[in-house]
């Protein structure tokens, strides 16, 4: 009888997940399980310092909600989100890149008309976004749904406001028949992730940056096109060459551009002072 | 500036971890980050298998409590917990072995005078599990505990009863001046891990036995040796060779004699048959 010593216990338990019914789960485990027991392996893993990651992981999970995804925040700042973004999105190079989700994307945002406001109410300097939803051959997207969202002027998204149950500060947009879109909301300002919980605590035993740069989300799932899920980020704003959770791609950066009181690009009248952000999106058809 | 993209993250991350204050955690956590990133990639892991993982995660830490451990049972089953306790546990050839803890632990059990009998009023087959303590030299240790915990007949540990508020089938005893004890309990039996939660999900999709052998568990935390965590397994108990955790070692191994009504090895006299457990642990010196 074989009983299990430190040499073959790899091998026996990649041998008993290798029996999972599914090939893909009988892939994802056993690699899983060899990774696992190498990383113990090479950091010659402790009692204490398995019982802390433990303890961790128990925690991260507790944290988490429904407004609140903590394991997402750490795949994140381990680059792991970023990552699996870009394995699973591999664009023509002149598509809009991907990036990362974030953990606070709310579904069923209500649908806003060409150029609603949806800050309306909230501290900002007031910022449009305006541009056109094309295919990659520059053909317009009529009716493309842009799924927006971002923070506050503090930083704060609405999934983090458990008080909160409308809509604040996201919407679902559409594009016009030319493929031409206009979101107002207000300028977004860099912010550090939680760092309340069991990520944050880890990170503050290092050098690590927790800011984003200031950025605008954006998803657009169309049929006949690939998913994207990615940002805007303003050009020359803080923390795009540190950002914490590795989202930033030069494509996704656009300037800001002041523009006095006056006409705005939602057809209306700006009596105070506001900001234009032309960004054009192109989409990767799916086939 | 460097942005991110699919080739450079890995080192970016790992660079970003390399600057935790404590070479220790830099060096777990760069690691982690390399192992984690490798695996992904080795995989192609997709999107949604990423979001199954993060839920996973989730829901793992959030059906854990002070009564349940449920990332331990996944260390457990991917033979996790048995690599950390054998490279933390490199003892002498003729000291007993160690063996997991198990997530049923619970601290600060009542002390119990020789031949206690921890299993009084539960149904099972009495059984006094009876031998001596000593080191490595063969010297009896006086005065050393044995931390005690087993399941009842239906494999239940007090852990998971969360109805129960004084202690059930668990207790220290302490050897004598000849280093010799005795434990009355009941004849443990093979048992089922917890299959209600993500890690029982997760094994029934593959032919994994499920199975735990028929044990006890033995903590000793004495100054001057090493701390011994093991249990002791029934001769020719099913699931020996398929313990779901990983847990069997042949020293581990014990036959439980049957006796007729009689005198017991507690010096008092069985109005019942019952069955004797002889085994001899031998603590590892610490230095």
């Amino acid at each position: 009888m074989a009983f299990v010593n430190e040499d073959n216990i790899t091998d026996l338990a990649i041998k008993r997940w290798s029996t999972a019914h599914s090939p893909r789960v009988a892939e994802l485990m056993t690699a899983l399980v060899r990774h696992i027991h190498d990383y113990a392996r090479e950091v010659e893993l402790t009692d204490q310092e398995w019982m802390a990651a433990i303890e961790w992981l128990t925690a991260t999970g507790q944290i988490s909600n429904d407004k609140r995804q903590e394991f997402i925040l750490a795949s994140d700042v381990v680059g792991l989100s970023m990552l699996v973004v870009q394995m699973n999105n591999r664009f023509d190079e002149k598509a809009t890149p991907a990036t990362v989700l974030g953990p606070f994307h709310i579904d069923d945002s209500p649908a806003a008309p060409f150029g609603f406001d949806m800050s309306e109410g909230i501290t900002g300097t007031p910022l449009f976004v305006t541009g056109t939803v094309t295919d990659t051959a520059g053909a317009p997207i009529p009716g493309a749904v842009l799924d927006v969202w971002q923070a506050d002027a503090e930083g704060t998204y609405e999934a983090q406001m458990p008080e909160i149950d409308e809509a604040r500060l996201r919407a679902k947009y559409q594009t016009r028949a030319d493929g031409t879109y206009c979101v107002r909301t207000i300028a977004p300002l860099g912010y550090t992730i939680p760092m309340d919980g069991p990520v944050g605590k880890l990170m503050t035993n290092t050098e690590i940056s927790e800011y984003r740069p200031a950025h605008i989300h954006f998803m657009f799932e169309e049929a006949g096109y690939k998913r994207l899920i990615t940002h805007l980020f303003q050009e020359d704003t803080d923390y795009l060459d540190t950002d914490v959770v590795f989202g930033v791609k030069d494509p996704l950066i656009t300037a800001f551009i002041e523009h006095p009181a006056g006409p705005s690009p939602d057809g209306k009248t700006m009596d105070t002072p506001f900001l234009v952000a032309h960004y054009d999106f192109i989409l990767q058809p799916d086939h």
